[in-house]
């Protein structure tokens, strides 16, 4: 691929993150010479790896770690891209996760510049699809690496790399197969570090130590259709079902615990009627979503949220999907040493959180292994004009280098 | 138009009547000449008249009526057709109320025979678009009112037709405007029969004698949008309304009175939500009526749902539409009459009733006429395959002529 000077100080300046301080020296931070980590992720930007489709983003990452010594296992599963890579013999495996594909660019007129054209602003910021979510952090961590090999080619553990491309896709081929294997393989995962953009003012001023639990369920309630005029020859399942959705909005779940905020219901959706507004519908469809703590299992809400249906005497039908289980990576080894890690690179001391949305980080918990969430500002993921502080890629890579450091030295 | 024999004995007969017993008599009816009252019939309903054409119906019905000595009044307004004919000079109104206008015909395919190419079947049932709502009663109508005059030219009283081509559209250059003509007119109106298809099972079982009101809403609720898994970020106005709803459902509104059951309430539509399922809608639309009683007003069911919303706390838009207010014809010497009329006819004894939808009766009744409606049976209107037992239609003549007797004789 050809080599583009990335800095494009005549791109019209855009607003500035959340949180991003516009110092001068930001600001003057153009025309730099780029650094390992940037030419990295510039490099993995430009391939258009919308999932699940690579575009030979891990083939650039392979080339890299075979270089170091790693020992590759590519995993393709359906149409699906991954790798496992492992340097070492002995002792706790350290494993950085993450995903080279990217979701779709969304309208291409609102980006200022093409999506798949990186390139950095006038405030230090690079820009383009994948930019936080995650081809940053797949940079910073294989640069992080690259550095600590080469200080201590005889480390002691293990580092290993769970690379996959279908993150933002069904989740299906990824990384819950390659767990799969790991297991089937016996492979040991004792530390993963999932490259998912946790930050939310500051670098480095959050970690993800579990995520909630997600399950879904679509209720669909039976009536008799209609007409309103003649009420006592229909069945409204609208008013039938009424009282059953109070009672399921005013039901307190749990509390939560130290680590996860109370268990969460709530409505996406209500469909009912034909539109006609003098026809009584037949049939009422609710969507709903539960976030759930580690205070409750799925089978408990499933159970506790037909019963309040039965009460209500309902001809129902109810479809679950168990989107994630939700997952906690305790104080340990893990946590202290990226805490340590991030306050050695950024001086924040980050909050721990399991709030947000799932992640690959469930599939892996189900090894047994400690899973922390680190990685660069989300406020841009999934839309228009995504963009990372560039300065800020270089300081995730110190981080990453640091933990390695507190764990294998 | 060419004469066409309406006996189509070839025709696949099709299920009977709900109510109408297969009497040999009934089969052997075929081939007979045929009534004044089917031939008119059948002359109005070979005519297009979808609303608010007319095609011709209109003309057919004043030069019959002309011919009997009455004086015409063409009201059109807008698009639609109306006149009004009065013969008489002294003495109470009575007026004949119907619409020359009918529904589509649907898809033709279901149809037997094509809907505007009116057949008698071997059932002996008059079949095609209007044959019950309402050529038929139309009919019926002028068919009574000929042999009356013809038997008593010199009756007491006035008779009067009131006849639109909009009852089955917006009903507003209708009806409506002829009475706002006539009120203005200072033109007086006693007693109104609409030929409605008021009959149930069998005819004249089902005399309407009053219809409920209509009262519409269109409610708004407003939230704020935001994630499944950040409901904190956002104001889910699906559960903020739900115990609204549950509200508005359990309200006991009214007891109804002798002559209208409880005021009801049902919610038609309800729809809230993007399509995703991890997405908290920012709206909830939901779509309700009224229909109601004469004990309370459409002011005072607008008062006490919006407290109902109020009391909720709710940010809320809430749009009426009144559809028509209830009316009511108590007994009195109309209802005495078609009580005794229809008797004399049919041996039946109307039950009176103001069950069902909204009629142009509601119109009328704003002048202070005593109105009833009375016509066939309703099983087929509004569908495919409209039919009514042709001699229903002779019967129905009959009656109309045994009500003008007892009231004008």
């Amino acid at each position: 691929m050809p080599t583009i000077d990335p800095w494009r100080p005549d791109r019209a300046p855009q607003p500035p993150l959340s949180g991003t301080a516009m110092s001068t020296s930001a600001t003057a931070a153009t025309r730099q010479p780029l650094s390992a980590t940037l030419e990295l992720a510039i490099e993995l930007m430009r391939r258009v790896s919308v999932t699940p489709d690579d575009a030979g983003c891990q083939a650039l990452m392979i080339e890299r770690l075979e270089r170091l010594g790693f020992s590759i296992q590519r995993l393709a599963f359906g149409d699906v891209d991954n790798f496992w890579a492992v340097r070492g013999h002995h002792g706790p495996v350290l494993a950085f996760a993450g995903h080279t594909d990217v979701v779709p660019s969304g309208p291409e007129a609102q980006w200022h510049t093409p999506p798949f054209e990186p390139y950095i602003n006038e405030a230090g910021e690079l820009c383009g699809r994948g930019a936080a979510d995650m081809k940053g952090s797949l940079a910073a961590m294989l640069t992080a690496v690259e550095r600590f090999v080469a200080a201590h080619p005889e480390h002691p553990g293990r580092l290993a790399f769970l690379i996959t491309s279908d993150e933002e896709g069904p989740a299906i081929d990824g990384t819950r197969a390659v767990v799969e294997h790991l297991r089937e393989a016996h492979e040991r995962l004792d530390y993963c570090i999932v490259g998912e953009p946790s930050s939310s003012e500051r670098l480095g001023d959050t970690v993800k130590n579990g995520r909630r639990g997600s399950l879904g369920g679509v209720l669909h309630v039976k009536g008799v259709q209609g007409h309103v005029a003649y009420p006592h020859l229909a069945h409204n399942p609208i008013h039938a079902t009424a009282p059953a959705l109070d009672a399921l909005c005013r039901e307190h779940w749990d509390d939560g615990n130290a680590f996860f905020p109370a268990t969460s219901f709530q409505i996406s959706n209500l469909r009912a009627g034909t539109g006609a507004s003098n026809v009584i519908p037949g049939e009422l469809e609710v969507v709903f979503n539960f976030r759930y703590s580690t205070e409750v299992t799925h089978q408990q809400l499933r159970e506790r949220a037909e019963a309040i249906l039965d009460a209500h005497g309902l001809d129902y039908r109810l479809d679950w999907t168990l989107n994630g289980e939700p997952f906690l990576t305790a104080r340990g080894e893990l946590i202290e040493a990226v805490l340590a890690g991030v306050n050695d690179a950024t001086g924040e001391t980050p909050a721990l959180s399991t709030a947000g949305g799932t992640s690959d980080g469930r599939f892996i918990a189900q090894l047994g292994s400690q899973v922390v969430e680190l990685g660069p500002l989300n406020a841009t993921i999934h839309k228009v004009n995504e963009r990372v502080r560039a300065a800020d890629l270089d300081t995730l890579s110190q981080a990453y280098e640091a933990i390695i450091k507190r764990l294998f030295t």
